[in-house]
């Protein structure tokens, strides 16, 4: 199994941006945290961040992985091209959420990408990717079952 | 640790309901799983259904859980009373989905709930209740360390 | 055939209510009256009256009735767990109103609950409950046919 | 006892028209039945079908009915026209739709003619129109009792 | 004279419930403080609260009282059940928020039920309820004189 | 100098529509009484009265008219057909009103045809329509002066 | 008889002030035209302006006059207050525009006080206060005779 | 203790204006019960009226009240200014009511004033200035006890 | 192959009509260039406008053409009986307009029709109507190949 | 080169109002800092501020300035009568505000008048108005180079 | 003449991507067949598609075009960016969909660049870039003749 | 001290795009402009134009300006990308228009950016940028007094 962890814009400011909001972790920890976890569950991950819209469409096009789990940042209320790539792939994505969408400014309560997403996991800071990978190991565990 | 899994209305219909959206299994087969995966992991867990918003709210109240995982079912949509139950209690409360919520009518992308939760994952099936279960694992397991 | 006479909340003060809007024949009278021209046709019927939403669902959920004459009262406007009460069974379900409900504030021309029942009747007093006892008559007998 | 079915757009399509909503049978065949129907109650029974507003409003002013039951199609949801057609009169109406206007686009929720009108049947096939026809015997024997 | 003081959802939790919101007494020192006042003033008062809606209904359909003092928690802003039983019965109902609903949530200012209650009374603590009794007091001395 | 006195829908019904709302004297008194003050002042005048959009439209298209008086009903609130007819001409209109349509249901206050119009009069029953008369007088006085 | 003609903020700047919009004539001369054309008719007329909300409303509250044509200006769209000033009166107010506001800025569409005046005239330039006083010659005409 | 009585635009036509919204008492008799019952609890009373919103935003400014009583009349609605000089202020302000402002016109249930008073008081007549004065007698003597 | 040009409200006074908007030619010069080119390609070519939305309806339904080029006018932003006529044929129908619809009042951006046609094509002045001839030259073309 | 700076309602209150968001300094030292930096510049400077919008209207109408910075302090969301001021006169108007209007309520981020000003400038403390007379030096160098 | 055709994100992955939505070839195919179309018609074509916002932008600025096809893809419903640049420039931009954007979710029917563009084409698959190119050799054709 | 001055979307076209907004000035000429007036202030001045989002928010993250001067052309409407990087970074930043946004469209009126930004200067062509710089040196000069 492949996992491509997919970070939008200012994700690369993790540690460095608002942390009473966002944590005092870097994304490079974060993502180490993450390949570190999958390493010992026997899967393979692959990571990106970008700040540019159209390169993350981009990414997600060419992904040879068998899940996503995305954090498209803000564009996550905005972006109805992310929401097509999403949709122009059969990839099964995620979308992870560090902070709780729901308890901050009302726009971000809206996600324009979520309604073609497998599904949205918000809240519980690293630990929303944490709970993402733990979801694709049993996914594909019941399908191989 | 201690957690409770609560279930809101017509969630006693799992498996007899819909099962286009929300699968073949019934509340029991879930609340079992629940619980012999809480078991291996040395997890305590209690389970409660009800479709009386007013035993959801006593529910929450007395509840000596560590943790809550609660699928308010539609109640999701408009009961700020039980939001106010879950801001009453000093109990981390995550709100799951077994479908997608942003994926169906749009009534249901609203919840009026989850700005007082942990945070809310939605469309994974059963496994929506697991991945909770998992994040309590974790964040218990960042307390304790 | 056996249909279900459900009746929400505030509909037990009929006669005792508002009665410029709502008449002054009370819930016991409409029952019988309702029951009486159901025997005449062979039709059982069971009646029904709640102030309390969840028992409301449960009766849904628990009857054997092959279909059902609903008056959610206010409940109409806002209560999506009664929706998917209705959606989560088989049996066809009538939504039935005293008063017409167009004519009134405006929170009272939205129904929640009507789309997923096979239609809804409104603004002939008692005899929207007759109208749809009529046309269970005329269904079955299409069915039966 | 004189009854004008009225119907409105399109409705000359029926059986032609979006069977998989509106049915199979053709308005010709609805107003026989209606009529045959009548007959048999006693009741005298004119039908009449345009697409112009203005001759359905033409028709409301002149009928010498005792009762109206009138299918607006989708002059429903804009017709203040129609509207005040039926308020202009003193006769009583009744809106009827053949499919439930709730499961629909949204557009079709909203009624601008049934807060003028005595009530609205909608969502049981050509049942709508037979179940107003009842409402009226019912009516009429109140008033003659 | 006699007053009921009904509570609706939560209200059971004050004092334990985020005190920076609701102060730190509980809802039993409230009752006894209104019940000792309520004996001082030779005024009979009946308490209750309930986190079940239909239950409050209930109350209120079935009240001796010659006044009420409602707090419906937060039913204040969905519960269109509440208000019809409010305007179901002949007793005068005051509603009263212990918070200024008016400086919170956007949700929390709108008031489904206070349209068909006398009044309304916001923001002063536990003195809301103090100031409603007054009101009564003052009502039955009009009225009696 | 030559007007025209359009009527839109249910004009024709004056007198015998609603007297509460648009009073007791019929269309033909109206039009007899305009003609009458026309002629006193030397005004040639036309009028015409229809139910049906499509006929006001070519009217407007057709009349060689100085001057029109419009009242067009319920078209007012919706006919964007009728608005683009009256751009469609070089023709002053001015747009009348029986009664006060500010004072009525919401969507009354809405005229989607006087923004192309010279302006609006409202709310002098059939004053409304003289001193539209008296307007047109007072402004070809002008343009001849 | 005898009028006021009230004159709310900016119409001092008359003929100064957007002439492309206002004219060019000043309110000085229309205040006399008016004058001049009311004595004539036999009519006293008083005229007032200003730009204080709470002088126009005290204009209001001590006027003895029969009727008043009142241009609030720019109050049109907010003063609650001057509404409730013209409520507050038993003499009947004609509101007047010298534009014809439907056809500008959509805030200007909106009336808050027209709803509790007589009627409304606008878009004919000063000719709207003509028309109102030629209006209210009507009116008392007919209560007179 | 000193209380300031406000009371903004139109509220010198209590008992002139309205009376079945407004009950038949002046201004000057409301005043002089307030100022009695003051005195009867030792309490100093100032009261004033201004029709002009800047007039009552220097008195609110320059007074040296130990508390206010502020009925802004209609600037309820829209006067941000107001609103302001209330939070540009240390002493508490209750906002009051007459008539039960959720019952009336929907412009009336939004208040821009209440956010940043103490709390708002509906519905009660003359009641909700004594009750208002019952509040600040029971705070007074919480703060001095 | 049997095209038909159906025109709505107003097109009649092309040439004479806003020229600013529409171009200085007439729907006659219009018809005749499309019946020109048409002849030129084989196609059948029935031309036919009305301002009567419903003999626009009865045109649609008796139609025998391959392929309809509709412009409904003003009638695109309300008319959901043509909707209805549209969707009740089997025939492909193209909308089309002369200006763009994006460009000018927000009310004409909204198009009631489209949703229910092939497609839409606007803002090419008469050439909006020969591009969709070339679509439907192209479209058969397809379907013979 | 002369100056208008107009401050409208609560200005007065600098440094002794909400010092959180409008700094410690006074309206006073404010005026005494503009006109210092002004006199400096060989600018002539006229300072005015009240909480009476007609009296700001006034100050608008009757200005000699070249220029006018306007901070129009709560009037900034509703008045459209001082809107209708800036309109009105020929002389450039920049608005100032303290604080930045797009980080508080949702209210304060709709500008009235702004639309008909040359400028807007808000966030920077005093710093606003300082800008806007920089802005001003510039624009009238430009002119006059 | 030459031609440009702009195609958005996600359109790279044409044929791969929903091929219910929009069909089986693949973007290289329709490029392909519009450069075959042109070159017959002696018109230069450049095709660029990419799935960055900016580099649409920068293209859009450099081009040397006599006219643009663009298809924006879902920046169509948000990107006013690109709605700048077309309105930067002097050529002309027609703008295409392949799919009907009436007749999907709601936010593909507004368009925040068809504004500034000539026209707008769509619902008629890759035919709707064949009749763009048909309506520009139609408009230079009108042009040079 | 050292600025930034970030000029996003189409600014390259300054003096090529709509002269009659934004003047007949070039970027290049706009920057040197700038540059210039800062060396004789002696303030460091680096300058950025792209038109691509995700470099814009690339170059707020690496600066090491004191200050960002920032006209995010029309990402200013929807970037919520761009104000999170605002928001991520401690540098104050200072949002600039040329043209005054509060008078053209309205979606221009609405900046996501401006609620985490310093202030927001618009409406004084280049001169916004000068009093930008004028700000940051006021502010500077602030900080080091």
């Amino acid at each position: 199994m492949k996992l491509l962890v997919l970070n939008g814009p200012n994700l690369n400011m993790l540690g460095r941006r608002e942390p009473g909001v966002y944590g005092q972790e870097t994304l490079e920890s974060l993502e180490q945290e993450l390949m570190n976890a999958a390493a010992e569950k026997g899967i393979q991950m692959d990571v990106f961040q970008s700040n540019v819209e159209g390169e993350l469409i981009n990414k997600l096009h060419e992904t040879g992985a068998d899940g996503v789990i995305m954090n498209p940042g803000a564009l996550t209320h905005y972006s109805y091209s992310l929401r097509d790539a999403v949709a122009a792939i059969s990839v099964p994505v995620v979308e992870v959420h560090i902070s709780n969408v729901h308890a901050r400014e009302p726009f971000r309560a809206v996600s324009v990408t979520a309604p073609v997403c497998t599904g949205q996991i918000s809240g519980f800071g690293f630990d929303s990717y944490h709970t993402a990978v733990d979801y694709f190991v049993r996914r594909f565990s019941h399908e191989t079952s």
